[in-house]
């Protein structure tokens, strides 16, 4: 057992508190109580967290090997988002299971130094290069099982059914490694890796469909079927370029939203990711579906998607959660302000989604969408999972009580955050990773990624 | 004399070059070498800079006492840009000279820790708080000068005329404290802070019209005319509000720009703030002043000024500038990708502003419109401002010499910065400001000014 006593922390019904001391017991919160009310809160064993103490981050949306991309991918050639593909195939191309290890063990360290305590992978880089299965063919899976445990973060190994080139066009090149060949053995894959970490309380393994270039529908249904039989989320791109959207409108006569509700995709477990470009009755229906909204703000400004229709969305009834996709940047804050700023570059108008709200997409609409709903909330019976932001760095100084909550979402950053209790495990202290340097993993980890791609 | 060797060093004529020996003398680079052409470079006196070393950059628009703002600003009820304003001018009606001096010496040292070494007030709280002057009626601009010394940072004081409170309307409650009355007695006024200042090499005093909402046609010629008669930067707010352009058109028939090219206010030492809604000849009046652009990206989001015409500006060949304005953020970095990514946003294509662009803009341009044409390039001769980016970090590991330009500037943060030069003094150091804590600082100066104002 541990106490923890937070100078302020984020609770579900009082919001901003002060003076909370948090019981972690076995990785799960056994009892929240103001420090007035509590016994014994001047123990040795109690730890102290000044600053703003919040529930576990969810990160719903990485691609983790993209971290290698990072500056290079903004080099000049990279112009667009289908030039920066380019760059991106090359990478995916070059990577092994030990190499996508590394690689996601560095990054995902770098997601928890953030604050973020689970993480959505939608993965889809199984095979080996040429497209032959690995002797195991979810060697690329386990590795990212593996480098998510060491790291010291949960992860939602969402795995991608990945099918074709777009509209009736096979795969080719390196997306031969994303391929399974069809749904049914897409399925049968995922049911080994779900036997081998769905009983591990710190794995739940989903399912994606990449998008409705990559998957036809029988391949949705498929997908969809699976996640539904068992009750595991369901993620899929959506409606990221206006490209996507055409040649799904030329070849189906559908938007993607349609073509997916169509195919039994939508609905309460389903997140989609981007929803950037989106027609009318595309929000009807999203919401209709209680289908939540997998927003990646940093990314979708690097790679030109546009603003989408974030507040419309929300106001229709679709829960909002947030993600780093690419990881240009993997700061929660920056992520949660951007989607309220980027509205109001769109309309010229403040007050979209305030601080409170886009806290509830980090925390337990963010752990929700991936499978974990008993975690994002301060409260008994909770994962203990605990993000603690100090507010006395130059970014942060000035906060009070009152305005803690707006100080931390719309000034904060990664850097200040400065505790991480991750299923009742420290994983950061005093803003330093227990696995060490995580810059100098990162650094071995990608020029090894960049040797192998070379 | 001191010698820097640094790992890599982005020069005017060979951008990152590694291996590079700065000799500092007497505040000016005296000579800059290749280390293996260099001599003594073992000396004990090298100081080792690890990581990309920039030139010194320069924060073209502060309004400094928003610092007490960040978060507070994101409370309900300030939902719209006038919202905000109400807000801010709270907060403007409380400061005296000493509260000012105390937030401006906090928040200039943050800046400094971000890399910046030059900073542009953009000063309008000039008089007490019933718009009567202080004994010295120079007493607020004064504090400022003070402020940026005791901080490090190189100081544009920027004195604002500020006369209307919209077109044909007085000035009204906290407003008075901006108000000189009329041109010629701003004019003298800034003469005077001219004569105190303006001989000291660390201190410009430049001039600027707030907008032409404050400004009517008459004074803004009496503040043109002063820069010309000082070779002073000439900065003014440019259609930052839809509100603004059509208040404008309604009383004058001009655009902003138009108005502003009659009255003289245009020109090679004039940077236009914002710039954001813009009409087509105003692009080209623009470009034909060979005015420089002052651009704003978090503050333009948070404030829901919209995403202005900045490639095409660039385009036509206006050059960029940087700044944070209200200090949501204090990053050069993310001013820098913000301009290029909100372009991406706006046009669903990338590649418009690169790294070396963005670089240029945040040093010898935004040091140009400043005043400070000799600072913001590592070459001899140049005032000996250095800039130390860390690439071990887990922002920036993986950058290597081919992509540490746009690893830095499309990856780094300004918590990446590790050592700051400025003139030859070392203000910042392994990460650390030698004036110590700041974050205390600013804790203290901003309950202060919210004490004061409560």
């Amino acid at each position: 057992m541990t106490r923890y006593r937070c100078e302020l922390a984020w609770l579900p019904d009082t919001g901003i508190t002060p003076d909370v001391v948090i019981t972690v017991t076995d990785g799960r919160i056994t009892d929240v109580a103001s420090a007035g009310a509590g016994s014994a809160v001047d123990d040795a064993e109690v730890v102290s967290l000044p600053g703003l103490t919040l529930p576990g981050l969810a990160n719903v949306h990485s691609h983790v090997f993209h971290r290698a991309l990072r500056g290079a991918a903004e080099a000049p050639g990279a112009d667009s988002f289908w030039g920066w593909r380019e760059r991106m195939y090359a990478l995916a191309g070059a990577l092994d299971p030990d190499a996508l290890y590394a690689l996601a063990r560095a990054t995902y360290a770098e997601l928890v130094l953030a604050g973020w305590t689970s993480v959505g992978e939608f993965h889809y880089l199984h095979h080996g290069p040429d497209g032959r299965p690995y002797t195991d063919p979810n060697a690329m899976g386990h590795a990212l099982v593996a480098a998510a445990e060491d790291a010291g973060i949960r992860l939602c190994l969402i795995d991608t059914c990945y099918l074709a080139g777009g509209f009736g066009a096979p795969l080719e090149g390196v997306q031969r490694r994303f391929g399974d060949g069809d749904g049914p053995r897409w399925a049968a894959r995922v049911e080994d890796l779900h036997r081998a970490h769905g009983g591990d309380g710190r794995v739940v393994v989903g399912a994606a469909a990449h998008s409705v270039r990559a998957v036809p529908p029988d391949g949705l249904g498929i997908v969809a079927a699976w996640a539904a039989a068992h009750d595991a989320p369901l993620h899929v791109h959506l409606s990221e370029q206006p490209a996507e959207n055409a040649a799904c409108l030329a070849a189906t006569g559908r938007t993607p939203t349609a073509l997916l509700a169509a195919a039994g995709v939508l609905g309460p477990r389903t997140t989609v990711v981007h929803a950037t470009h989106l027609a009318a009755d595309d929000l009807d229906e999203l919401a209709r579906a209680r289908s939540r909204l997998g927003l990646c703000p940093t990314t979708e400004a690097a790679l030109a998607d546009g603003i989408g229709p974030t507040a419309a969305l929300v106001g229709a009834g679709v829960p909002l959660t947030l993600g780093t996709d690419s990881h240009a940047s993997t700061d929660p804050f920056e992520e949660a302000r951007r989607a309220e700023w980027d509205q109001r570059l769109a309309t010229g108008r403040r007050g979209h989604l305030d601080a409170d709200a886009l806290l509830t997409a980090l925390g337990p609409e963010g752990q929700a969408a991936l499978g974990f709903a008993d975690a994002g909330r301060l409260e008994t019976g909770a994962r203990a999972d605990l993000v603690t932001v100090g507010l006395d760095s130059v970014r942060t100084a000035g906060a009070d009580p009152v305005t803690a909550a707006a100080a931390v979402v719309f000034g904060a950053r990664a850097e200040d955050v400065t505790h991480v209790v991750v299923d009742g495990r420290v994983v950061v202290a005093g803003g330093h990773h227990t696995m060490g340097d995580v810059g100098g993993a990162l650094a071995t980890a990608i020029a090894g990624a960049r040797e192998a791609g070379a």
